[in-house]
């Protein structure tokens, strides 16, 4: 806690007057409901937040985050295929996603900065990130991230690792721990006040733990929007967007009487998570990352859609989660 | 080439004093002849070229490039077995072991660095990098460089893609174009200059075409060592390390009269090279690499095994390839 603080305090001391948006972006972002995720589709979906952020950088410094759930379930799946080749890990894996986001993301900005002129053109780096969790965390005992392919009650009982059952079938199942921190955050926060646009920490970034003088990397999954939570508040961002598939945060998503929230402070927001409103694979840790980074003295924090990134800046839709601390 | 120059003396003027090492990994600094390509097999290859580079770093910045011959053709590999998930153009793949290898080399030295102690810690970063290729480049009209799996005669009217007969069976051939330019030129500059260690340009680069204002990936794999000299030639590099799985550079390698090479000249270099000493797919392009980054300017460049990076550095081991044009 105290380490952040003393960051945060250096971050703002030697900040330039731009503001620092993180924008976590969901996994629609990249392969929509109903695609099967072919390159040609993930590099023309992202043009849509991709051309927003483009805009953005214009008057913000940018640090992009984003998901990896289809394409390591791609990964594993192959794995599972393919007896003539080593499987690798998780960890590996999610390396490998970083891999081939982090280039689609970068590759994607570049040709829409270059499509803004001259003067929009930015530095811009795609970073392998790794984020340290506690092998501690209660998680551990209880797996429950369902990843990969689906089995057939017959098959369970020859995988090397647990696995439980979903609607859809069997699945393998990995923890889910919280981030404690990014170890590239000085890295990052160096580069941003550089000017260079960041992407990192894809599919909530690579879960190691420290032993003593050494990372180790862990079968897991760590939730992207509270590791992206984690990495505003290490880099003291002063905005957080939390990209997703609907247009903000609603009571009763779906139902008749469903009711859009535009505006919640984080007192309401603890009270409807504590009360069941948000589902705990879907808004439920993106409310609990928007607390998070506002508990920890972040600005602004939005939830809102893909499509919308920027008319949620301009406070022109979306869900905006303030502080209760800041109502007086 | 002017601008190749103007990047050169801002550099120079940029420089505090350490000099910059660009350091080549060979496929074998990860996977070793015969070994299948597990991850724990991996991780300990690396660390008998990591620990060596950790204590340079002391002294030297340090620029890491690396390759991915067997871990791209195992991606491949997998592709072609599951029939369930789309395939994904070789670009995306190269991106993929840019993450996979990237993260490897990273948590490496981490743990390297940390175990050299406090004083011996810095910035790291990895880094997705793509490469400029020009489409007109003859290498296009004459795909010649064999990726991924072996297959049968029979098999390859199928293949959406030509193939050529090697000695193991038909494998599919990409073309092999020469780099004309990183696209994170400045970036990697500009990390370097800020004290980071830099892990890029993994597997020779994603290979681009710019067209217009935009980039667009192509099939294709650029020669590691002929994009890691390009890199080396635009960030300024003082020496430049191709680390391979041989002492040296040698004549006759291999038969009785071997004769090993403990210095030569750029112009021997040539002329041994247009005699045939060296073959095409292995030892001749780290010597026509060596030698565009003497003519750029580059001051040192070294060929030598991975475990004798830092005796070649202080000039214990290895082939040290020197500038005619220095020889007076």
């Amino acid at each position: 806690m105290y380490r952040g603080a003393a960051i945060r305090t250096s971050v703002m001391k030697k900040r330039s007057r731009k503001e620092i948006i993180l924008i976590a972006l969901g996994g629609n972002a990249l392969i929509k409901k109903g695609e099967k995720g072919t390159a040609e589709e993930q590099f023309r979906n992202l043009k849509t937040p991709i051309s927003q952020i483009a805009r953005l950088s214009k008057d913000y410094k940018i640090i992009i985050t984003h998901g990896n759930g289809p394409q390591v379930g791609n990964l594993l799946l192959q794995q599972e295929c393919c007896t003539s080749v080593p499987k690798l890990p998780l960890e590996i894996l999610v390396a490998q996603t970083q891999g081939q986001i982090g280039y689609m993301i970068e590759s994607t900005l570049d040709s829409e900065l270059m499509a803004l002129g001259a003067d929009a053109q930015k530095p811009l780096v795609s970073l392998i990130s790794y984020v340290v969790v506690d092998e501690k965390d209660p998680a551990f005992l209880k797996p429950s991230k369902p990843i990969g392919p689906v089995y057939r009650k017959e098959e369970i009982s020859t995988l090397p690792y647990p696995t439980i059952k979903t609607e859809k079938g069997y699945r393998r199942v990995v923890a889910s721990p919280r981030p404690i921190t990014i170890v590239e955050k000085k890295e990052i926060i160096s580069l941003v006040e550089n000017g260079f646009i960041v992407i990192c920490c894809g599919g909530g970034g690579i879960p190691v733990i420290r032993y003593g003088r050494t990372f180790s990397g862990v079968d897991a999954v760590i939730d992207k929007d509270l590791s992206s939570a984690k990495l505003a508040e290490e880099v003291g961002a002063d905005i957080f967007i939390i990209a997703t598939d609907v247009e903000g945060v609603a009571l009763r998503y779906g139902k008749p009487d469903q009711e859009f929230l535009r505006t919640i402070n984080t007192q309401e927001a603890m009270e409807y998570l504590s009360d069941g409103y948000f589902p705990p694979g879907s808004m439920g840790p993106k409310i609990e990352a928007a607390i998070a980074f506002l508990e920890k003295g972040g600005k602004r924090a939005f939830i809102t859609s893909i499509r919308s990134i920027e008319a949620a800046v301009k406070g022109l839709t979306g869900t905006e989660i303030i502080s209760s601390n800041s109502i007086q």
